[in-house]
């Protein structure tokens, strides 16, 4: 169950070769940075070979930089940036020569399998939506994060991709992490809670009480409701909620810890035995920050679209990119995408409802 | 800013003796530390009068045991309890002598002024909207939250007493969440935040777009939408949100804050290093706990009923007790009902909305 990025690294290739748009601007970590990564990754991995999109001048200078050299990599120029705080649309229309623009084009066209980015995360859902669009029988493409809360994995969708849900795309949601977490962090039959504000049937809002219902006569391995504390103690593999609950409880965990890091680093400064009993827990220390990690199984894919989308964090370092593309990789060569849409027309209810 | 329990005990009195129904019954807590924290009560405020509801048998052996004696304490006999798993209203109704019936009924009739509760949260919301009714004008009562965040309060509405908000509600919270931040935590003119998934206009779901336009139009010191990190950097003094999510939010911190706490005291044994180190750093760990502590400032106060309901955490010790009566006692005294009252009634929109 305890998946690590190691392991997964280490399993054997089960297709043929992947090509990985991987999206070097953007976000908040210097590009060189971010090609460092893409060079590692295809060090690492040799069936892969890699379209850097940014601008080319840029990324030339970066490559040169760390001097790496490789025939499997190819610099695809993105001359314009959208911004993280820019509006999707209006930005996808205004910079059709944007890395996101332009990576999830080099999918819909097949010359990629699959597209990495840390870019505006509303832009590369859009861009993936209306360029590759949904896959049959998918109401509303949700983002799943895979998180490692603690020491395991738990996959959170939706993350922020549909901040208005309907009931039918938690169950979609549901059926589609399932896959993901069998399929790409080896949890057989994954056990599927439903993020709520009391673990009885009958708690929480509309929504929740409508999806519950669907959850339970679905094929999946449905536990119920789930509260929050459950997640901290592995008390399921995939956290069933709306995209508008899990932005915001992502975003609290994130800032939660960041907070409290910053606050022992503070304190610390206040007293000498505070510094030197830090200093003697500072392996301890080094984990804290990873309790709540989003880069660790690289990256969150958006599930539901017809091809592979990974939406990695703003700060996502080399390490990051790395994991993410050894994501994208499985993803592609373990066709992840085709067992998700079986698993979809497999579900009558969740082929038949109307959206 | 940064008002401390003890800064909101030394505030001179502002009215007359405050007659408190505490339920001393239901919760994680032994009663007998509930009746401590009941007598330290009436020791610290003399002008306060205490009706400990609870099985009288019960709560006279702890009275014995704890060797309190007073003529401000008077013990209402409610033998049943109602246990935090039950539904509320069928609760209610199958135990009419429990602490929660009970103890809002005593406010109901006049003989009491404030209701304390660490019980079942939905039972004493619905017992107080149904034997209370809701203030004029206000259309959905809200559970408002007073959080320590760090080092500064935070007034979170609404944490859970309607999971299917409408805007009308959001900016009702807001309202009476100000006026409450305003007379007991002392915060003048609060910072109102909407919490969202990105601060622009226009972000989140379909209620937060209709919200924020109500809330800006108020009289409100609206600062617009927030995300978490703000709320962890004293960004603002109220956050409005949905019950659902605030319920969410509410246990997901404290879930995560004490699984953090759990973590580093299962990794301390690993090392003698870190015992030693952390050792070293015991009294700023013992903040840790507190980084969002619902305990502090006392309880939730049930905002837009007709009488003064307080809700504690079910954890609620002596210490969260005595402040809870704390906090009821000034709620009485500076008449904050009253304020909220008038607020609603000044504000043009929450007046008039249709419901």
């Amino acid at each position: 169950m305890n998946t690590t990025a190691e392991q997964m690294a280490a399993e054997p290739d089960s297709g043929g070769p992947a090509r990985i748009a991987v999206d070097i601007s953007g976000g908040d970590v210097p590009l060189v940075e971010r090609m460092a990564g893409a060079f590692e990754a295809v060090e690492m991995y040799r069936d892969v070979s890699l379209l850097l999109c940014g601008p080319a001048d840029k990324l030339s200078e970066a490559t040169q930089t760390i001097g790496a050299e490789t025939d499997r990599t190819r610099i695809v120029d993105c001359p314009s940036e959208i911004g993280m705080h820019e509006s999707p649309i209006q930005a996808l229309r205004q910079k059709p020569d944007s890395s996101i623009a332009k990576g999830v084009q080099l999918l819909a066209e097949g010359k990629a399998d699959a597209f990495v980015s840390a870019g505006n995360t509303g832009a590369v859902a859009a861009a993936a939506i209306l360029k590759l669009g949904r896959s049959e029988g998918v109401h509303r493409p949700g983002i799943a994060a895979p998180m490692k809360v603690i020491d395991f994995p738990v996959v959170a969708i939706d993350v922020g991709a549909n901040v208005d849900c309907k009931p039918i795309n938690l169950l979609q949601y549901g059926i589609m992490a399932s896959v993901f977490a069998e399929e790409l962090l080896n949890i057989p039959n994954p056990r599927v809670g439903l993020l709520n504000i009391g673990e009885e049937i009958n708690k929480g809002n509309e929504l929740s009480k409508q999806s519950f219902e669907l959850l339970e006569s679905s094929k999946l391995n449905f536990i119920g409701n789930v509260e929050p504390k459950v997640l901290f103690h592995h008390g399921c593999d995939v956290l069933v909620c709306d995209g508008f609950v899990g932005n915001i409880v992502l975003k609290f965990s994130e800032s939660l810890v960041l907070r409290l890091v910053e606050w022992i680093r503070a304190g610390v400064q206040d007293r000498f035995r505070y510094k030197l009993g830090i200093g003697l827990c500072k392996s301890l220390f080094s984990h804290l920050r990873h309790c709540a990690d989003f880069t660790e199984y690289g990256g969150a894919p958006l599930l539901g679209v017809n091809g592979v989308v990974i939406i990695t964090h703003g700060a996502t370092d080399a390490y990051g990119i790395r994991n993410a593309v050894r994501e994208a990789r499985s993803f592609v060569q373990n066709h992840v995408g085709e067992h998700i849409a079986k698993a979809i027309r497999d579900d009558a209810y969740a082929r038949s409802a109307a959206d």
